[in-house]
């Protein structure tokens, strides 16, 4: 037979924090303080696995609950010596939810349980005050009506707001004994007028409607919304806690609180927490009243006036501060503090691990592994990696006014505040005037990549977390809002509007790229602070990490940043973003529009000086350190013009008729471009455009080395699908390298490998990796095909599905280990089979994402690569999961 | 020791028909005819294993090679009684390739070998016939220079033209020996003036030359293009044959011809052949004489007035027909026989299998099998499924003249004449008016499909194999040629040009979607016959098949055709066509322009009623059988209007303005349609739309079962990539099921079962299993996602992918089994593991393809489905791959 309940208190428990499966967050913590001794109000602990079985019974309780419950309650009345429902010294309680993550606010709470016409007699006396039994009482009422008795609330508001009206009172203090008795009185005909019975005066009764109205709000719709937006399965259920109420409004003696036992804004390590004296935690909530300081240090670094607890109940206080080191030596971690006073005794209500900020995490991890409190490992497994993101950026002032005008998503981290510019063109012109420039844009092009990089921060209507704007954004550094649909914005009247405001070029707007908030004007910004903790904690990181972190990154400028961040070498450099470079792009065109070879090969002989002069400065940025060069990509139409104007430049550039250009364009057009002609299907129909990237690279190469830098370049080929296409391309490669070699008296050791990012690759992998190196799997494609989701257009549907549960994640934003996991554990496998040494790694915008991190730490690959901003996040991430794998 | 040699001639032979693959075809069937006796001239096969040989050794021969040769020779010497290279009555010889697979007209060939200055005198008295001698040697002369010291071979022809003006001669047959003789000086003065030595005297030498250029013609570009083309492996190289000439030109008592051992035209169980007397077997070849019919029926029939063979040489021609009844009854299948009659003696040089027609192999397959030569199972197995298709259109009759104007692609089989109609409404209005119409488009989409349905053909100018006009004239059966690239189509002018030459609309053209061909005018057209051996052949294969046959249909004439062409249900019911229908396209429209779920539901309330209708009609012609119908799969942009009068039209039918309906269209506009929101996302996403649907079908299938017919609905679910999307949909289907069942009193069984076309649903099959009886392989859009590529935009690479060999076939075409078929196998196991009477199909085109049904079988699937023209060739194929595994 199950056990039901767990009892608490006395000096003892019957479960503790191991138990929280079972017993939930705050029951567990309420019977591991009761067993180490601490003082806490006893009480007894429903199980999670009730909820379950709650539901399951269609909402009915199975009998062999009564007695477990009736024992529960005696081991209370036994060790407070009260008794529930006793007329004299009555025992009154609580019941509280209690699930296994924190659902703060989510689900339901009774207090003061127990209280009836005649209890309230008997604890007015115990307590000698008529005064608060009777105010117990009424709020006993109204929060027992609102969650037992479902009904509606402002029901008893209204009734207390006529009642400090007909006695000209402001506060509810203010109401006397006599005043709450009447009041109770009038809410008890409420209840009845209303549900057509009167309030339950048996405390038997109230306790079950309680324990049902709590299980109940389990399954509330809100309650179920933030499940499902925090990923907390539906199946776990609550656990209920019944406990005796201890009171913090008895009088002067008696006070409640809260503490951090350090600072959870800087992590600094000292007793953080304000008290009340007489009142209770939701006065503490309410803001009522202004708290007071616990300790005298905080009061004056604050210039309060009131006393600390330090000094007002030293006693006390004491005894507080000996818990607060116990229990954070005790959890070895620190301690978010619930407590209250009641005439002079110290009670525990809740002790958890407290939310903290991100360089406050920073902190304390490091200082209490420099205590020998925590090891190395530990503090590093103690920082999410994600919560770096707030560091590495400027981010917005918190005490700065905000004037939110829309909401978009986060899709590049980091603060942002300038001038409007519509175009990229207008972007770069205002940044060379030396304005700080927010690009706003429906959505962006490559064509756009000048404008991005000239620009502060970038804002589009239209796009998701993957979108263009996005993805180039987060590879810049540059913090980005994308997808805010409430924005109207006309490029042609070089105008925004939003919510009936109008926007115009020029005007100042704020981004915040962590929160997805577009605000009206300049919002002051606060710079990150990389060095000290960040650097001590990044040492231990990288001393227990097994992957290399190498970044995706294509200028001189982003390389540089991401080996500031610690990047150990390139894991992506695209080609493309380089054949848009204003003084390039007319014979990227002319490539296009050549007749034959001969024509293209024309056109390529004048881009092959400016890619070598890309690589060259790449390879001196990265001199030691692996570069991996992806060769051309993108279907060729993405060069082409656009729209009329640039129609017209280029036909006046090229000669060519725009009636021509526009033929040739549409020829080029494609219904499904992420399936079309591209990546190294290029390179089989025009094979010298890859023989002119690979002549740059091997040209940049020996240059640099000739420099004494070492310089190890990775080619890889794109969109593999078998292997037949990548033994051609490797073979056009090698030649190129021996020509250049011989033109240039001197050789240098590079790889070939290919990108994994079609299903058909994972499944070939083993053919394909006789002809590899390397195999770079390509998460983003390969999510696309896998899924059959173009990230361009999964905005319509994608956010459904992840709230309905359909797929566990944003499959762009975590790797979907069920089905792309799959293809890359397989092809991991295979690719192995046939070539034991070869190199694994991930390029895909994955490789910056903590949960797809772990996944290619399970599946052994030997690097992440991601963008530049993210390289300190992978390498707390590398090191968790490697620190995890040996468990 | 490889043994590299095999003789036979003189009632012997190393080898027979089973040494295929070492042997070449050529070299097999000698040794086998030579095996049971009958007459032919001996000599020795040198392995296709020395090819392979030949080229690891870098063009040269392993020294065993010579002594085996020299043996071979031996061989031919003793037997003929004459001597290579002696002045007396010398042995000449031939050199011919012969390689696994007839390759015609490849490879090169060597004849008179052995013949020089002295030789030919020997010739010349053993012969009686100097001029034949001369001849014989001046055309030795000129073949050996040409195939072996590559020389051009107009060098020679110009001397031989020159020598016959001289005389004044207009035939070769004018030269005399003297004549001859002075042209074989000449052409020995070419030779030495061209490669500076004088011709090779040395007969060993000559053979050697021979045998080396033979091997060597295995890889000519030439060569290597036809075993692209015809899927024929580079590494299985060729055979060289030396074998003792023999002359049908050495006078009236000599003769050459060939014979079928029944008619390869229409199979009748009659000798059909031709003869020259006094000729050489490429006499017959040249068509510069007449040939005469080998036999007096043959001759009466064609109303010659030659004599035949039969009169004309009694004797020889009674061996010959005993040899014609051997070798059928031998090979157990009509054969194509080469031979020559030297002096009254017969030698065959030559037998295979003949090609033949469609009809022809029908008859033939049919009437041996009734003869006992073969089993119904080798006749079922001796059709090649795709010839059917031959049969199941219209065709160009063979004899018309056609005035070929371009080129397409063979997209849809049969042939058709009609005038050209530029749009779907112009072809329905034309038809209307019993007109035959050619629809001809750049491109179609959705929105022609009342159009070409109205039309007897269909061409476009852009678009490959699986076009949108492909797929659908296959599935209307109408006979289709898409991407005529060559054409211009102008809508606006209603003019089309190519070549130079405009045809207007109203003129007339013929396509025919067997060979890709557009004709102008009217060619005339043969109707096909599809009872007699047909039926009988296909009640053969019926008996043997294992997996069930359906039809992708969506129209009642289409089930209609379908079930007359034996189709055991429909394995695809489209109903998005349904939507585009011209009375319905305003609801649809209606439905996507609304703004909430309220004025969705409005707008499909108008459409149920018209949907139950469609599927009430499609159950009353397939009762009896089950009908899958795939809930809406396109997205929803596609029924938007496309052009500009569209938006017009729209907008006054739906009173909303133009610019708001474009917005709207351009916010449904998607970068990559196929893996954008569509199939059961829309399910999802707009739930209304698929109970609509499925409301629709339960209230037709519960109407016409009301009529005693029986009904057997299957519901599939389109683009499902994970269990919980199906699980939804379910409900819903099932929700919709019980409330027509409970409105219209009666219930009824169905299915519910998924399309399997994503790659993660085939790794996820096992979850979703548990939510299907049936999965449905897509293998269309399956083969799109695996392979990253999209069937509209292929055609740019995939041809050039082919070419190369970087795909073993166009992937669309025939499954890919090494990547699309991987994940299918894969697929059928996970479902069976967790639901073993999951029932498994294919509704993709591949199920119409022998090839992908002969995988089908391997991986148990219990049904293919395939348009219904294609029905037949599918019951054959699955037929002969059930055959195939039983062995």
């Amino acid at each position: 037979m199950a056990n039901w309940v767990y009892k608490f208190g006395g000096g003892k428990a019957d479960g503790g924090t191991g138990d929280k499966n079972l017993l939930g967050g705050k029951g567990a913590n309420l019977a591991e303080m009761a067993g180490i001794g601490l003082p806490v109000p006893p009480g007894f602990t429903i199980t999670t696995e009730m909820c379950t079985r709650f539901y399951e019974l269609g909402e009915t309780f199975p009998d062999d609950l009564t007695p477990e419950v009736e024992a529960g309650l005696d081991h209370i009345e036994t060790i407070t010596e009260k008794r529930f429902g006793a007329p004299e010294n009555p025992l009154l309680v609580s019941v509280r939810s209690g699930a296994r993550a924190s659902m703060p606010g989510m689900m339901d709470t009774v207090l003061n349980l127990g209280l009836n016409d005649a209890t309230v007699e008997g604890l007015a006396r115990a307590a000698g005050d008529e005064r608060f039994a009777w105010d117990s009482y009424r709020r006993f009422i109204q929060m027992y009506s609102d969650v037992v008795l479902g009904l509606d609330h402002y029901l008893f508001e209204d009734a207390l707001e006529i009642a400090k009206e007909d006695k000209g009172y402001a506060l509810d203090t203010e109401l006397t004994a006599e005043d709450l008795k009447a009041l109770v009185r009038r809410y008890q005909e409420i209840v009845a007028e209303a549900q057509g019975d009167p309030f339950p005066q048996d405390p038997q009764q109230q306790l079950w409607g309680g324990i049902r109205a709590v299980f109940a709000s389990w399954n509330t719709e809100r309650a179920k919304v933030y499940r499902r937006l925090n990923d907390i399965p539906h199946d776990w259920g609550t656990a209920v806690n019944v406990q005796a109420m201890v009171f913090g409004n008895m009088g002067d003696r008696s006070a409640t609180g809260v503490a951090f036992t350090r600072d959870p804004s800087t992590g600094e390590n000292a007793t953080y927490g304000e008290f009340l004296i007489n009142a209770q935690g939701e006065d503490v909530v309410a803001g009522i009243r202004t708290p007071q300081y616990l300790t005298k240090a905080g009061k004056d670094a604050a210039g309060a006036d009131k006393p600390s607890m330090e000094e007002a109940m030293p006693e006390v206080y004491g005894e507080l501060a000996k818990v607060f080191d116990l229990l954070e030596s005790h959890y070895r971690d620190m301690q978010d503090i619930e407590f209250t006073v009641e005439e002079g005794t110290l009670w525990l209500l809740q002790t958890r691990t407290g939310k903290r900020t991100a360089s406050a995490a920073l902190k304390i991890a490091v200082d209490m592994a420099a205590d020998g409190i925590i090891s190395e490992e530990e503090a590093v497994c103690r920082i999410d990696p994600k919560a770096l993101d707030q560091l590495l950026h400027p981010t917005l002032d918190p005490d700065a006014k905000r004037d939110v005008i829309a909401t978009g998503l986060p899709a590049s981290p980091g603060a942002a505040a300038g001038v409007i510019a519509f175009t990229a063109d207008e972007a770069e012109r205002r940044a060379s005037l030396g304005e700080d420039v927010l690009l706003v844009r429906i959505e962006t092009s490559p064509e756009d990549i000048h404008g991005m990089h000239a620009a502060t921060g970038i804002l589009t209507a239209r796009g998701g977390m993957t979108s263009h704007a996005a993805v180039v954004a987060r590879g810049m550094g540059r913090p980005c809002v994308s997808g805010a649909g409430t924005l109207q914005v006309d490029r042609d009247a070089k105008t925004m509007t939003v919510g009936g405001r109008t926007f115009k070029e020029g005007e100042l707007l704020t981004i915040d790229g962590g929160t997805g908030e577009v605000m009206a004007g300049e919002v002051a910004t606060v710079q990150p602070k990389l060095a000290g903790d960040f650097a001590t904690l990044m040492g231990w990181a990288d001393a227990h990490r097994r992957m290399k972190v190498r970044t995706n990154a294509e200028t001189p400028a982003e390389c540089r940043t991401a080996r500031e961040f610690g990047a150990e070498g390139i894991g992506l450099c695209r080609t493309e973003h380089m054949f848009f470079d204003a003084g390039r792009i007319t014979s990227v065109r002319e490539m296009i529009l050549a007749e034959d070879e001969k024509g293209r090969r024309a056109a390529l002989e004048k881009l092959r000086p400016e890619q070598r002069g890309d690589f060259e400065q790449i390879f001196r940025v990265m001199a030691g350190l692996p570069v991996t060069i992806r060769l051309l990509d993108p279907p060729l139409h993405e060069f082409m013009p656009q729209d009329d104007a640039d129609f017209a430049e280029v036909a006046s550039a090229s000669g060519l008729a725009v009636d021509k250009l526009k033929r040739r364009a549409a020829e080029l057009h494609e219904f499904n471009p992420m399936l079309g002609h591209r990546g190294c299907r290029l390179g089989i129909t025009y094979p010298e455009i890859y023989e002119m990237q690979a002549r740059a690279i091997f040209e940049a190469a020996l240059t640099v080395s000739a420099e004494d830098e070492a310089v190890l370049p990775e080619i890889m080929v794109p969109l593999v699908m078998s292997p037949g296409e990548l033994a051609t391309i490797r073979k056009l490669i090698e030649k190129a390298a021996e020509e250049v070699f011989a033109e240039m008296g001197s050789r240098i050791d590079y790889l070939v490998g290919t990108m994994i990012e079609l299903p058909r690759a994972a499944l070939r992998a083993n053919d394909i990796a006789s002809h590899a190196e390397f195999f770079s799997f390509g998460t983003n494609d390969l999510t696309q095909t896998t899924l059959g989701i173009s990230r361009d257009d999964a905005g319509r549907f994608l956010g459904q599905y992840v709230d309905k549960g359909l797929l566990p994640r944003d499959p762009f934003v975590s790797i979907d280990e069920a089905g792309v996991g799959e293809l890359v554990e397989l092809a991991a496998e295979r690719g192995r089979a046939t070539n034991p040494d070869i190199k694994l790694g991930i390029c895909g915008e994955h490789g910056g994402d903590p949960a797809s991190i772990a996944f290619c730490e399970k599946t052994g690959l030997a690097y992440v690569s991601c963008s530049p901003y993210r390289v300190p996040i992978a390498r707390l991430a590398a090191a968790q999961a490697a620190l995890r794998a040996q468990r």
